[in-house]
């Protein structure tokens, strides 16, 4: 970020920039936090979501990797802090909290479930514990990470789920994931949820994948218009991809198909798939499956889990996927990132409707026969009985504890993650989540929590007779 | 973008790298326009959206500015180019194409409507006109960056119109957004479609905007846990930020309201704003107005246009909205990028229910007392019958011809767009888009194409008699 930068508005991004991108009310809770002396104060925040999307049973944990990434690389530079102070807003604040920024560094702890981990609202995807000004002001990135590709990672995994172990499922959703970043991190999570490939060049490469894709409309047609026909263009394209899938609807399926099963069947032309992209995908398929047995077909065209669903059930006779608008697009994960504990002192907020619990907390998961018997949230103090504790701890005083997983990894583990999952919480006509229980010391903390802010009145006093009861 | 990346799995985004991050097939295809020794063809893609989103009467036209700083910068460097032949789906290849990726940039035309403009279905928002390879090579990136900008442009112009001009709005979207520069682009399309403020520090930095908003519940819990109340809290903050508005629903909104009032009224504190985040809007925004006159109310808390329509009618006393989640997530808006021209001849798609009209066009607007009267699609060679032309040539042979507009001039557009346009589009029931009347010029090449493809069955013969008939 430089100041050149306000006369052309290009808003560009690099790592350097990272730390700016935050909500302004984090940098002014950070200066109040200074100016108290509270800044050093050990805080415990939590980020979980509420309530998944619609008809959403489970959710991906995904964005973890990005997150442990900024926390790594969060410092002030001195043309940030200058760009900070010639706004004006911080006048009033303290030296000490310029210094803060310009030594800063994050030096905190952070628990987290393994990517690829299935979780439930109200569980902690990841914990925050740091000196409160470093806490507070990382909300906003953590947020954007973790709730990004979380969702998409989720729907991949759906996507997977309900076409099937055989299906490829591709990534094709770059040119309607809102901004160029976005497509690259919806790549990531959609590969790591489940999918085959991304059409996605960069993001390919940059993960060490084989990019994946057929050919649009626009080469049908200008090669037609050119060389004479479709034949044309499709045996043009041919000489430099051979027997790379065509796609066969930019003027008449059937016809198309017709003409390509003539070529494949007298051994004039070698073909692995075609694509339908429009039309009655079912019948389509059906007959093009008639003309071309052997041959694989791919579906794209605003498909769904729903959709897929659908096409299945009707027999359609699609081998493949291609997933964009519906994947990349759409209602978010809302995820939250609340304060539970400070100094030791555990803290909720209830406000209508919205009860946050408190303290440090592990999710304990039990397991049946593979699969998820029952998940109880408790505290992090507690002992798991015959139960798996999700919560990691992934970073110790600003430094990850272990290198980058793999990509085959996490998507490994959302397989048999989602694998273990009840049928009834895979379903996609009203999934019924795992039951997550509160344990019993939770349990009681919440209510004492409760009750002394209740009697007193006051905050102080429910965090103090915390302290004493323990 | 490096090999070393592979390793890391951490996808970051630099200029350089936006060369590459386009769909496999556009790079497949460019191959074979190559081998063909079509690549250097004159082609005419444009770029529009079929149908709006659900209730959506209008679009206003945004992210020109990116995609003409990617177009400027679009070039492939010597380890882009070795990184797509280690792929080896290139195998075949040939060596022209290999030297066009190292020597090539955009050296095309594109006619654009300016940013801020409305526009409706079919209504190209930009034309590129450059040689066949480089115009197929940009599809992608172009269509991510107006999809997504001109969604958040039109979501902010309605919640501007729903609003009024008093209303204060502020962008809170980041945490919600889909990746980081998302929530860099939604700041900056909020602020041109008739925002005030964004939240976000970087985008507002980098805007020359200043950013904007109050506090969090975690700044509240930790001072009252830590100091003592929640008045202790509110006042610590102001310190720092002396009249700020306040955050007043971490406990008990009327509670805090109530202690405020005795505040202001004994003239022991300043307070310029409060900000309610949960609960009955309506009949607490009455109560704190009664308790607290003369102090701004802001709203948040996942508002978006139809329900700031309903806090209005229901006579709710607020006088700013935070929109976050509803303006920067969601249904896309799903523009296409079609061939409508080669080389002089005109081309179109008729796939099943995809009509795509050929030819080069303009859009000839006419008002009437100020507003708009009709819209006209017709070719770009027609003249203009007391109308207004919205496509207007931005760049010549890759450089564009004026410098980049200010976001305040953005914005004074789009306002005088959409206070062209009559009741009934602008309404958020059933809005009723403006009529669009294809020219007869159209109408005839349109004609034409079809019968001639029907008649030939061959593309080709459409395309020579459409020149033909020239």
């Amino acid at each position: 970020m430089t100041m050149d930068s306000h006369q052309s508005q290009e808003l560009n991004l690099s790592t350097a920039d990272y730390s700016l991108l935050t909500d302004l009310y984090q940098l002014t809770m950070a200066a109040c936090y200074t100016g108290e002396g509270l800044e050093q104060r050990w805080a415990s925040f939590e980020l979980f979501v509420r309530r998944p999307p619609e008809g959403f049973g489970y959710l991906i944990a995904m964005g973890l990797a990005q997150a442990l990434e900024y926390l790594e690389k969060f410092r002030f530079s001195s043309s940030q802090i200058a760009a900070l102070q010639a706004t004006g807003i911080f006048a009033r604040a303290s030296d000490r909290f310029w210094s803060l920024l310009a030594e800063g560094r994050f030096t905190g702890d952070v628990w987290a479930v393994p990517e690829g981990t299935a979780v439930f609202a109200n569980q902690p995807l990841l914990r925050v514990e740091a000196p409160l000004w470093q806490a507070q002001l990382v909300e906003t990135y953590l947020l954007n990470t973790l709730n990004y590709q979380t969702l998409v990672a989720t729907r991949a995994a759906r996507l997977r789920n309900v076409a099937g172990e055989q299906a490829t499922l591709l990534e094709f959703g770059t040119r309607r994931a809102f901004s160029p970043q976005a497509s690259l991190w919806a790549a990531r999570a959609a590969l790591a949820g489940g999918l085959d490939a991304t059409s996605n060049v960069l993001a390919a490469l940059q993960l060490g994948q084989q990019p994946s894709g057929t050919m649009a409309h626009a080469l049908v047609m200008a090669l037609s218009a050119v060389e004479g026909s479709e034949d044309q263009a499709f045996s043009a394209f041919h000489r430099y991809f051979p027997g790379a899938p065509l796609l066969i609807d930019t003027y008449d399926t059937i016809a198309a198909a017709e003409r390509l099963a003539e070529k494949v069947s007298s051994g004039e032309m070698e073909l692995t798939g075609v694509r339908l992209d429009s039309g009655d995908l079912i019948t389509l398929s059906k007959q093009v499956r008639s003309l071309l047995p052997g041959v694989s077909i791919f579906a794209s065209g605003d498909l769904d889990e729903w959709e897929i669903a659908r096409l299945k059930a009707a027999g359609a006779e699609i081998d493949g996927y291609g997933l964009g608008t519906r994947l990349v697009t759409g209602s978010p994960v809302n995820g939250v990132y609340k304060l539970v504990d400070i100094d030791g002192i555990p803290v909720m907020k209830k406000s209508s409707g919205k009860l946050t619990y408190p303290g440090r907390k592990q999710i304990f998961r039990s397991f049946a026969g593979g699969k998820v018997k029952a998940d109880r949230l408790g505290l992090v103090t507690e002992s798991p009985l015959n139960e798996q504790a999700l919560l990691q701890v992934v970073m110790k005083q600003g430094e990850r504890v272990q290198p980058p997983e793999t990509l085959a990894a996490i998507r490994q583990r959302t397989a048999a993650s989602v694998a273990s999952l009840p049928e009834q919480t895979l379903r996609l006509d009203s999934p019924v989540s795992v039951q997550v229980e509160i344990s019993a010391a939770l349990q009681a903390l919440t209510e004492e929590t409760e009750k002394r802010r209740r009697v007193s009145g006051l905050p102080q006093a429910t965090a103090k007779n915390a302290k004493d009861a323990k």
